[in-house]
Formats: structure tokens, sequence, C-alpha cells
């Protein structure tokens, strides 16, 4: 008998076309017909009228909204559907988030979130069994691992290269074991992995949404067009044809596709008699078998049938649908919304840390940073795969969310130093605007470092004075320099830039003070000859401004002390009065010997090695040779030979590439023309009231040469510097003599191995707290070893009173999570070192004074 | 305070774009969303969240299918709603008919199948007390008499002039008293009325099904977007605008359009909140109540408010939406359908006749036949303004019909005659074709006349002998005439035609036996000049053919002892090789000095004056000199002096107008290249299989020329036997001897000012029987007076048992009929006689061997 699990089910997109609000609301129809809040009326009003029937629900944004909008008696009917099974809910992240341009520290807050409202809602019978990534275009390894890690069962796709899903289809591999990790332990990343038939659409001629136009079942005789033979036919056909590419004799079919069951009842009622005239057909032999399903009774199934599955430990990047349609564009697309949601996420985090280390005082909330940075990952957010209108939508929520984070900062600060002096933020310091530092005589920087381990940092700041000292903490003067603004680079009024290196304890800050001591006109601007060579320590930093276009410069810079090369690149607006788009790249050409070879990281956690014209499963018929050779960077991509290791570290997501030997590009900023016909309806044109000619964007990649065994050594810290950034904030005047000028939230460093990922207030009573072994297995002689750390040892104000281990989603306890145990058809893949985990941990604590 | 009522309903065409059937299951949604299951599966569900919601329906067509489709609890359900109000039945008809090209009778029909379904499943609360004609394109003074005569208690729709509605606004007369008959004694046939402020489409930004795009209320403070205040200002503003036009403090919103509330959440979600927030204004000293109302509700306020209203005796034809925007050219749109659905009501009468008459032996049931001519008379159906497709599917529905109604009329006649012979119907003989009568030897006709009165009738019968004779009832042979026939009449194989007439007794039948007398092939053909004079009596019909041009070509005829003159005309395929469209008229020049007035019918009962670019109750601005000034014909237009009166009776609707003094034009048939914007998204440019050129019609005009006091006693008969013809049979071979060639059903006919509209039968025991007198109190000497019929004497083979008076629709006691009662403004119009009535009768009666 073959059996077919029906899986009724919406997609959800938590902004794309519409605002999130505009799709939770049905506003704005005229762009796309999608209003969430009926979706999930009209669906419970199903499910309650045929036991029989079956909903999935993925959104948990969306889902949050509606059920604080139900009456507790609605809520109760709800609760109950879920505790029968009716309704499933299935990922229950926050969002389904984009797997290409996400960092893994945002889509874990971002699951983390979805899930502690389902568990914290519906208990057990809410927790998510499945993830289910059916839309993102591409699939990364990461984010297997992380599934893995979150303890779902089994994981779900849509979209896959589609010569790698001819392949799949003729070996029946379209359902997989994918070991998600070279570091970790089998099968602690382990993931099941099921790719879906049609994408996550019905299968042709089934689709009885309303937004369809597929004939519905005409069964009543009386009637004209009575066409049930032809409905059953049709379906025996196509459920036959699928079996024939799966490997058990369960099939699953996603009866729904965007934004649909607005009214489920054109659906619910067409399945129905779908299922009942169809296993009429069994008293006539036909030996098919049609039910209302779930992915995990699906799954549940798959897993009876007790067979082994073929091992994939490579990644489904890049995605393409055809010969020349490769999805690899929008690891760029929108790079000012990546940078924004990056630096977005390290202020989240420094926010997270303060409002616990700064005790009751400062809690004031600031949920709606978490909300927006949780939407943001969203696989048309960050992705830059949305309309003009919703990419603007979703950075005016981030910096909303910038303003609850410093009301939290603000108390936490003045809780920590005992000063209540008004502190000011400067959120446009990268176009070096700051009004305080452009006016003030007198004033002092709180430097606050979210790393676990101490920072040195360059600040740069705006100024109008021509001579300025600046004293750290404990008083002593810093090096201080002053570099003319650039007329390219100042969208303000500021004609100097003050720069000077700070330092930073471990998630803790130190305060500077600066002081005016001379005013006056600027002196006459020196031209400088381009120095052809610079190096460090020659001054606070050694700068070369390279001059390419109008619309593209770069600074390079070298900061005393750091080990790395800064370019700062500048590029924009973009011309098109020649009418054709453009994409931007820097280029590092090298002698170093690639082989073809380059390393990109996944989601900014393991890095897994490319090669050019190359996939690891299928043999690449390779059509595009730029396009088709493009990789997700999201943190770091490197080149290497015995000799040495270039490794670039970006200060955002980007796309990047190793066309030519020795070889890497990075692209920076593109501007196109023409709409892609995926369904935006847009070029991705960027301009805005400051930028009416075109988006100006800035950034920064930095540098660093090494031997290769210990590149990592140096990469992994780097990295970290640029995701989790110093947050400035700044008092005017003198400071009152009682502030405490430095403070550490640790009492002591960790060891370069360990990252602390998460520090969050969970409750009135306990903490999240998240410790990553940063390096994978095989990177570092050094740091790639195991690390022991003392919790109830590490907080300078937190007493430890308890502590128990979570699973990474922090919804389940760690010994609770028992997964499905999936056999693989060959070997065991890599050989595995207990390593690169993360750690989750609810602890108890209370605040105590600075034991440090 | 200012009342608004917002009336939640869905407007469903009993077929327009789609088939009756496409839109009631929801097929074709490519052509246009709608599914009408699905509307009354969403609606019912919606009111029972909310008691204060409230919903009508209007199309009993559809709501017939979708009732016998529920489980008995969902009907017990449904019943529970309606006997609390929440939801209402208004107009309640099978469909909601056209006005200007439909005939009273089977107006009459279609109104009570519909409301007898209601009454016998829902009791007195379903009986609709409001009709409901809000998307007929003009309006008929007798559709209004009828609704009045039906018991309505008001009458509201949507399309009127634009010229009218502007004066009608200003002067607050948008509601009025319209006093539909010059006959019948006020307030028989008085009709309060309404003009819906909107057509019947919500106020501008508020329409929230599924298919608009306005804004959803968004009140959750949490969300962006928040639009409470912006909704709440936008609606005050607009009712207080609306309530500026209107005599009293209560205002009507219709809530819904074509096919709305397929989803009903989406509307009743947003009108639960408008209700909300605006009346919560009230706090604030705002004096506006809004509610869900139903029209009942808003009518007995406005009833309540006890003020007088302006009289309207004439119609509201023609409707123009626009200077140039004559909605005229329908009138006489798909002259073929038309005339299909004419003669389909002829055999419909037939047939329920036969079934009383013939008795239990003839009831199989035809149901099939009463549906399809209800639905042909929707304002999308027998208007021609549906796609062709969907003319194409009443056609075949209605041919259907027909082959159900022949069976009853075999099983009557067979009992009625005692003959078991098989009849043979020759459905073709409009295109000379018949099987039988072309090759048989020796058959005879049976001839059944559903008239109250005897009737002579000329048939033409396609033969290939050259000599036949024919005999009567009682054995005598009757003249005969042979003509030949004409390529261009000619689509079958006969070469001849014989011709002769026949007279049938009273709703009853006569038999004709025909005899080959000479076979052989035909004679030459003797070319005839055309004579300048014809006259009746030199023979059976003297005939003159008039060939214009290979498109347009006519026969005239008189026939022995007739005092018509017979055009029948043929048109088309009209030509379009030149890129243009056609309309073609028939135009009658005369002498008769008309001072720019004639006359036409309303729904084929009452005559109304017309006068060239005037209108009785607005100065009218003449835009278009001729579309602006056609009217519907329905049966019957004349021109009149004091001296002569030319009337023409038509064999189906057709527009006409007076365009020049004397001078009478018909619109034949009409082919247009381009759609008028207006929906239906086609050219009216019909072709067939048969006719892949251009479709070809063909029809009569009876013309007669009588001194006008006189002129009805000959234009009602004729009009009559027109309509209501008789349907031929055949047999082949010899009669069984004891075949009873001739019957009666009634003891006598009726006097010449009664009609016999309908005898049907109505359940096992009882029979619907309608009488009319058919003549206005102004147009006969001799017939406009009140005549007595004894109904106990009435039938030949019914016995009366009892009886019992009906309103018109037959689905209230005649003595409970109670309306509001409404004051006109001023004088009482027409001084009136009781005449012109419709009298329907319940009447038990036993069938018994024939008394006559």
């Amino acid at each position: 008998m073959l059996n077919v699990h029906l899986v009724p089910h919406t997609h959800d997109d938590v902004g794309w076309l519409k605002t999130v609000d505009q799709y939770y609301y049905g506003d704005r129809n005229d762009i796309q017909h999608a209003g969430v809040q009926y979706i999930l009326d009209s669906v419970v009003d199903q499910l309650l009228k045929n036991p029989d029937r079956r909903f999935i629900y993925v959104e948990t944004a969306f889902f949050y909204r509606w059920w604080k909008q139900q009456s507790s008696s609605m809520q109760q009917t709800v609760k109950q559907l879920v505790n029968e099974g009716r309704l499933e809910f299935v990922n229950g992240g926050w969002c389904m988030s984009d797997e290409a341009t996400t960092h893994y520290s945002a889509v874990i807050d971002q699951m983390t979130m979805g899930l502690r409202f389902l568990n914290e809602t519906f208990g057990p019978c809410g927790r998510p069994r499945v993830a289910w990534h059916i839309d993102p275009f591409g699939h990364a390894r990461e984010h297997a691992s992380m599934f893995a890690q979150m303890g779902y069962d089994g994981f779900f796709f849509g979209r896959l290269d589609y010569q790698d899903r001819a392949r799949r289809m003729i070996d029946k591999e379209q359902e997989l074991l994918w070991r998600a990790s070279d570091s970790l332990t089998p099968p602690m990343a382990d993931l099941f992995t099921g790719i879906l038939p049609n994408g996550y659409n019905p299968p042709q001629g089934f689709c009885w949404d309303q937004s369809c136009d597929d004939p519905p079942i005409r069964d009543d005789p009386d009637l004209e067009d009575y066409n049930v033979d032809d409905v059953v036919n049709r379906f025996l056909t196509i459920a036959s044809a699928q079996a024939a590419v799966y490997k058990t004799n369960h099939i699953i079919m996603t009866m729904g596709s965007d934004f649909q069951y607005e009214n489920a009842n054109l659906w619910y009622k067409n399945l129905d008699k779908l299922i009942h005239y169809v296993n009429a057909q069994q008293a006539n032999g036909i030996k098919v078998n049609v039910l209302y399903s779930t992915p995990s009774c699906y799954l549940q199934e798959l897993h009876r049938a007790n067979l082994t599955w073929s091992l994939k430990t490579d990644d489904f990047f890049p995605y393409a649908d055809d010969a020349h349609d490769f999805w690899t564009g929008y690891f760029t697309s929108r790079p000012a919304l990546k940078r924004y949601e990056r630096i977005s996420n390290s202020n989240l985090q420094t926010c997270n840390q303060l409002e616990v280390l700064g005790g009751p005082v400062s809690r004031n909330g600031h949920f709606g940073e978490v909300k927006a940075m949780a939407v943001a990952q969203h696989h048309d957010a960050v992705s830059g795969t949305e309309k003009q209108h919703v990419a603007n939508d979703y950075a005016r929520r981030l910096a909303n969310g910038w303003q609850h984070c410093q009301v939290v900062v603000s108390n936490s600060l003045a809780a920590l130093s005992g000063s209540s002096a008004q502190r000011i933020y400067c959120d446009n310091l990268n176009i070096s605007v700051c009004p305080l530092t452009e006016s003030s005589k007198k004033f002092s920087v709180n430097v606050y470092n979210p790393l676990a381990r101490p920072v040195t940092w360059p600040v740069r700041l705006p100024v109008n004075g021509t001579a300025y000292t600046v004293s750290d903490a404990k008083g002593k003067v810093v090096p201080v320099s002053r570099a003319t603004q650039e007329v390219r680079r100042n969208w303000g009024f500021a004609v100097n830039e003050l720069v000077f290196q700070v330092q930073a304890p471990p998630l803790g800050y130190s305060t500077y003070s600066v002081s005016l001591v001379k005013d006056g006109p600027p002196p006459t601007s020196t031209k400088h000859r381009a120095p052809t060579v610079i190096q460090n320590k020659n001054s606070v930093v050694q700068e070369v401004r390279q001059w390419f276009a109008p619309w593209v410069s770069q600074v390079v810079r070298l900061y005393a002390d750091s080990r790395a090369l800064e370019l700062e690149w500048t590029v924009g607006p973009l011309p098109i009065d020649d009418s054709l788009g453009k994409e931007v790249i820097t280029r590092l050409d090298t002698s170093i010997k690639t082989s073809e070879i380059f390393y990109t990281d996944s989601n900014g956690r393991e890095v897994l090695q490319r090669k050019k014209d190359f996939r690891p499963t299928w043999h690449l018929k390779q059509s595009e040779p730029i396009a088709g050779n493009y990789y997700p960077i999201n943190s770091r991509a490197f080149i290497k030979d015995d000799v040495d290791q270039l490794t670039v570290v970006t200060d955002r997501s980007q796309g990047g590439g190793s066309i030519h030997n020795g070889s890497l590009e990075i692209m920076l900023h593109r501007r196109l023309l023409y709409d892609d016909v995926r369904g935006v309806g847009e070029p991705l044109n960027e301009t805005s009231n400051i930028f009416p000619e075109g988006l100006v964007v800035r950034g920064r990649l930095l540098l660093s040469l090494d031997p290769p065994p210990t590149a990592a050594d140096t990469h992994r810290p780097l990295a970290q510097e640029m995701v989790l950034q110093p947050l400035l904030t700044f008092t005017d005047g003198n400071l009152n003599p009682h502030t405490q000028l430095e403070f550490s939230g640790l009492q002591a460093a960790l060891p370069p191995a360990v990252h602390l990922l998460t520090l969050t207030q969970w409750d009135k009573d306990s903490v999240l707290l998240r410790l990553e072994h940063q390096f994978q297995s095989w990177e570092s002689k050094v740091n790639s070893q195991p690390v022991t750390i003392n919790l109830q040892k590490l907080f300078s104000t937190l007493e430890v009173l308890g502590m128990s281990e979570l699973n990474l989603s922090a919804n389940q306890w760690k010994d609770e999570m028992i997964r499905f145990d999936w056999k693989p058809q060959t070997g065991t893949g890599h050989t595995h070192t207990y390593l690169s985990n993360i750690n989750t941990f609810l602890v108890q604590t209370e605040n105590v004074p600075n034991k440090y």
C-alpha cells in the first residue's frame, strides 16, 4: 500500500513584498493578497469541523501576534487542537531564517525566542520535532548542525540545485542523512534531511486555495461537470510517479503555498473529498491510501522503515534553478542592510549582557530590538530579497530597537558606574556625525566590550578642534592622531577626526576623557604623497587613501599593535547613466598556490572547502563560470597553500569566489536595473532621501596573512571583534568624581578557545548562558583542544546558585533531548573530536557586589 | 442620532462570466474568482460567531443547491439563524430577474419557485419582505407591480440614469413611492422604492472582502500603522455626506458586492471593529450609531418615520451611466437566445398544463425545464449580457428541459388520447428540419393549444412529396398550400414546405392526419414576379419574399382569416469584413401623426407611453439621439394618432424606438467587435459550429392596423398567441382507430378579457391556477370591463374540491398579505379601476372523466 501524506500548510513570509505588519493584517492587498490573521482564524475554524484534518504552522512571529489577540476560550480551543496533534508547530522559530546571509548568533536567538513562546504556551506538545526550511535559497551546513543541536528529528526543504535534484531523483537520494559538522562527534550534528517533491507547492492541478484556479471537486451528479473520476485518476498518476523517486512506501505532498489557507474551507472541503474518493478506490483494488498528515508523522514512518540513508557532509550552496539562474547575487544584495543587521546584533548582545550585569534596575525591557533582530533573520530580510519599502521597514524596526536598547544600556551603566550623568549615543559615527563630540570641549567616552576577553579598539570621532588630550580610566594620557576629514567621507559638519586606541576589559567597560586643547579654524590641508610602504607602530594609525573613481574609494589602514590590515571601502552611487546595472567586487590577487580551492565560513562558524567548478555530490555541468562559483561569506574567507594563508574577515555577509588561482574576490555592492522575475517585481536599485542618486555603502575588510597552522588563532578572535564590537556612549562635561571608570563582568578573561555567545536575562531569577568552543577540530594546534571552565568562578557580580544544561535552542533540558537515530549508508564520514560545541545553560543567579 | 444600517450581502449572479454551475462550485476561477458554495459555508460560520451579525441572501437557485448538500444538523443551525433574523432572505426568487427582456409569465414562475422553496423550508421567517434588484440595468414598472402583488413591503435597487440620480439626490427623492399600474386600484400596485447609495457596493475605502484592497482596521497599538482614527473619521465623513441626500435619520450601506463573502471573516472581523470604534465616539458626543442591519430592518425604520414620499408612475428605462453609455443595446442582444427562452416558456406552460390535465400518470417530473427557465430569467441570461460560453450553457439547459418536458407531454397525451403510439417531436421546425415529415407517407400532427380560447394556427412542415392531403379530427379535408423551400431558409434536406391552418380547442388539442398523395422529384421552380398587392383569403397563405442583401431577407405573409400581417425576417451572418460591428433594425414608416410619442409594453403586460427626448420625472439632457430613445419591447409596441394605430407584436424581447414622427423601428440583431468595458470582457460576436461566419437569426413580427379604440382587442390576443403557441407532436403511420383526436381541458373558452396564466400541479392534491384580466383600464370599451368566472365550471376533467386565494407569488394566503402602507407626497396619481389584475388560487382538484 502506498501511503500519501497530505500536509496542509501555509508559507508566511515574515516580510517580502509587504512588511511583516502588512502581511499580518492583510493590508496592501494590492501588492499581494495576504493576511495572516485571517489564515489562523480560518484554519482553526476548519480544523474543528473534522477531527481528521491537520495543519502545521511555522512562523512564530505571526502566531504570537495572533495568539495575543485571541479570547481565552479560543486560546483553550487552540491548546486542545495542539494537544490532539491536529495543529502542529514545525520549525517554530520567530521566522524561517535565511541560510546564506545570517550569522549563527542571531539565528540561535531567533529560534530560541520562537521556541520559547511555543514551549511556555503549549508545553511539550507545542515543541516542533521537525525543522522546515521550505523556501530559503540554498542550505547552510551550520544551519543543519544547529537544528541537530536544537533537538529536531529531521529537516525538510524545498529548493536545491536543479542538477542535484535530478541526480537524487534517479538515485532515490532525495532523503538523506546530513552530517553537518566535521568537529562534533556523531550523531551530535547528524540531521535527517528530506527534499520535498514540489518545492513546497501542491502537485499540479491540486491547488484548492482561493489564490488558485485548479478545478474544485464537483461531486454532485445533479450538476454539470461531475469530475470525481478525472480527479482521482490524475491524483493516482501523480502519486505513483512520485513514489518512483522516493525510497519508502510513504510519500509526502505539501498542500499549500505562500500565504494560503486564508479561506481554509476551500482547501479542506476539497481535500476531504479527495481523500474520500481516492480511498474509496481501495475497494476496486487500488493500493493507495491517502491521509491528512504532518511532517513529523511522515518522518516517523520513514524512521520506522529502518533503512540506511546516503550521507552528505558538504552543503547546498550555491542554488541554481536553471542553467543561467544562480541565486548567488543575494549573498551581497543590500549591503547596507546586511551591515545594519550585523551591528544591531552586536548592540543587542551588549544590551542583553548589560541587563544581566546591571541587575534589576536596568530591566525596563527591550523586547523591541529582540523582535526586530528576529524578523531580520527571515529569508527575505537580511538576504536582501525583499521589496525596497520592506527593506526600509526592517531597518526602521532595527532603529526602533536601538532606541529601546539604549534605555537599558543607560540604566545599567548608571548602576554599574554610580553616575547618573545623561548618556548620549552617537548612532551616526559611521558617517562621521556626532553633535556632542563636534561641539563639546570636555566629554567622556564609555567603551563597553561584549567579548569575554579584553580588546583594543580604534575610536574615530568627528571633531572641530585642532588639538585634544585623551586620558584613560587610570588618568593616563593616550596617544591620539588627528585626520583631516575627507570630503567624500563627511556627511556632517566636522572638519577633523580624532583617532585613538581604547582598551576595554572582558564583558566590561573602560572610560576615556577627552579635552579640547586647541580650538579655532582647521589648519590648511596639506597634501600627502601616497606612500609606497606603510608599517604599523609609526603612530596610532597609518593610512593610505585610494580614489579609483568618483564612486569607488578605499582607505588602507594599519593600526599600532594590530595583526590585520584594514581596507575601508566606500562604494556608490553606482552609475547607471549607461543603462547598465553593476556589481562591484574587490579582488585580492596573490602568489598563493590555491589549486582552484578556497574556503568560506558557514553562518560565521565552521569553515567549508570550496573547489572551482566542482560539487562534492554530483558531476557538475558548469554553466556560469562566475555566478556558479560564488559562495556566501558570513564572517571570513581564505585562500592558502602550504606556506601562506590569506584570511579576509568581513563586517557583514557578502558573496565571494576564487575565480582564478591565487585570487579571492568579494562582492561589495550591486545595483540592478531589471527585476529577476522571481516575484519581487522590482529591480534592486537602492536610492533614498539621503542618496537620491543611489545608495553609498561603506564597509571594512580585515586582512591577515599567516602560516596556515596558526591562521585560525588570528582570524577567530579577529572575526569576533568584528561581530561583537564595543559600544560607545558619551557624557558631556566632567564626570562625577565617584564614578567607577572601569568594570568587568567576569572574574577573568576566558581562554581564547572559548566564546561567550549568550548572556541574557531569562526570567527574574535566572540567566541564559551559552559558552562556545569556537575552533574546529583541525584548525589550531593550540586552540583546537578541550577547555574546562568553572562556571562558579565566571562572573564578578553574579553569584551562581544553580544551573542546568539545555539544548541549543533552550526549549528542552539537555538530558531529555532524545532524537531519532538514523543510519548512514556508508562509513561514518569524518573522524571527529568533541569540539566546536556550544553549551547552553540556564543559570540561577543573584546579583552581588563586585568580587573582582 | 444618525443611524447607519450596515447590510452585509453578496451579489451572486446566476450565470454571467461563468455558468451557474461554475459559480456554485468555484470552478474556472481563472475567469472570475467566485464560488458560491464557499460563500454560504463561510457566512453561516461567521454568523455563529457573533449574534449581532446579519446577512442577507438573495438567489434561491444557489441557496437551494447548497441546502441539499448540508447535514441535517447544519440545516437545523441555519433554520435557527433564520428564525432569529440573523440570516434574512431578500427577494428570494430563483434568480434576480432581468427587467428589460423578461416576460411577466416567466418572472412570476421563477419568483414562485424560489419563494416556495423558502416557504416550505423556513416557514414565515423565511419569507422575504423586501424585493432587491440591485444589479438589473433599468427597472420595469411591471416588475414593481408584480412585487407589490407578491406582498413585498419595499423594493431596493442600485442602477438608474445618472441624471435621474443627480436630480433625486438634490431633492432627496432617492426614496419614493412607485405606483406601478395605471389600472390597479391603489395601493395594490404601490411599491416603496429605495435607491441604494453606492449601487450595491460599500462606500469607497470600506470594502473588506478578499477581493478588495482597502486597508483593514489595524487596531493593535503594538503594530505599525495603527489606523483606527483614520478609519473612523473617513467613515463619519461618508455617513454624513450620505445623510445629506436622504430624507430620514436612517441610512443604509450595502457592505458587499459580486460574489463577496467567500471568506466572510474578513468582512465581519473588520465590520465588528468599525461598529465598535465608531460607536465608541458617541462618548465624545458624535451622534452616529452604526449597526448590523438588513433591508427589512432599514425599511421598517423608514416606515416608522411616517413621512410622505414622492410618487412615480413611469419606469426607470432607459438606463444610462454616462452621457454616451446607454444600456439599450441589450434589449436586443442575443436574439436567438431571447427567442429560445420565450418558446421554452411556451413549452413549459404546455407541459405544466398537460401534467395537470393528464392526471397522475403524466407526473414524471420535469423540474429540469422549470429550473432552466428560472435561471434564464437572470439579468445576465435572457438579457444577453453574459459571456458566450454562458449563453451556450443557458441554451443547453433549456434544451435539456425540453427533453424532460417531452416525456410529460407524451405521457399526458397518451392518457388523454388513449393512444400509446410513439410521439415524435420536431424541435427544428424553425429551420425546416423534421425527419419524420420529410420521409413519412402517412403521419398525424397533434396540435396542443395552451390558451384558454380556441386558436387557428398556420403549420409549416418540411416535406419532400409534391402533393399531400390533410384532414382534421373530424376527417374533414383542410386546404393546404405548398411552398418551394427557399435556399436561404433551408438547413435540412426537404425540398418543399407543406402549409395548412389548424384549429385547436382551449387548453386542448386537435389531431390532423397527413397523407402523401404524389411523390417524386419536385417540380421545376417557377419564378414569381413580386406582386405589388397581396390580400388575405386568396389561399391558405400569400407571401412575398424580399431579399435585401445576402444577410437580410424577409417574407411578408398574409394568412387566410388573420387580422395580422406577418413579417418573417432572417438576418445574418452580419458582415464584419469592414471591421465594423453592426446593429440591424427594421423600420416601419407610416403617415400616422405620432407627435414624438410611441408606446411599449412592460414585461409583456401593461403598456407605457414613451416620448422622444423626454423623461417624465426630470429635465432630460439628451446626449444620444438614438440609443437614448430606445426602450425595451417585450411583446408589443405601437404608434397611433386619432385615426390609426399600428401595433407590432414581437416573438421575443427586442429594443425599439420612434426616432422620427410616424416611424417605429425595432432592432433585430446585432454583432459587435468591441467589448463594452462593463465586465464581460468579450465583444458580442456570436458564432457557433453551425454558423462559423456569424449567427443567423430568424423571427416574426405581426403587424396590425386598427382604430385606436379597438386596437387592444386585436393585439392582446395576438400577442398571447405569440407567447403561448401551440405545441406540435407527431406520430408516424395510422393512428389507432380508438384514439381520441380532440380534447379540451376547459368546459368552455374563457372570455377574451381573461387569460389563463398558470395551471400547474402544486402537490399531489392541488393545482396552482392564475387567471388574469389582461386588459388595461383604458384600452378597450368591450374588454376593459370586470369579468366573472365560475371556477367550479372551469375544467372539463378536474373536479374542484376547494380553493383559496394566494398572493401573486403563491407564498402567502391573500387574506394574510398585510403590507406596509406608504403615503404619497401628492395626489393619488391615475384614476383607477380594479382591472388588469392576476388572481392566484390554490385549487384542490381531483381528475374525473371528461364532463364536456
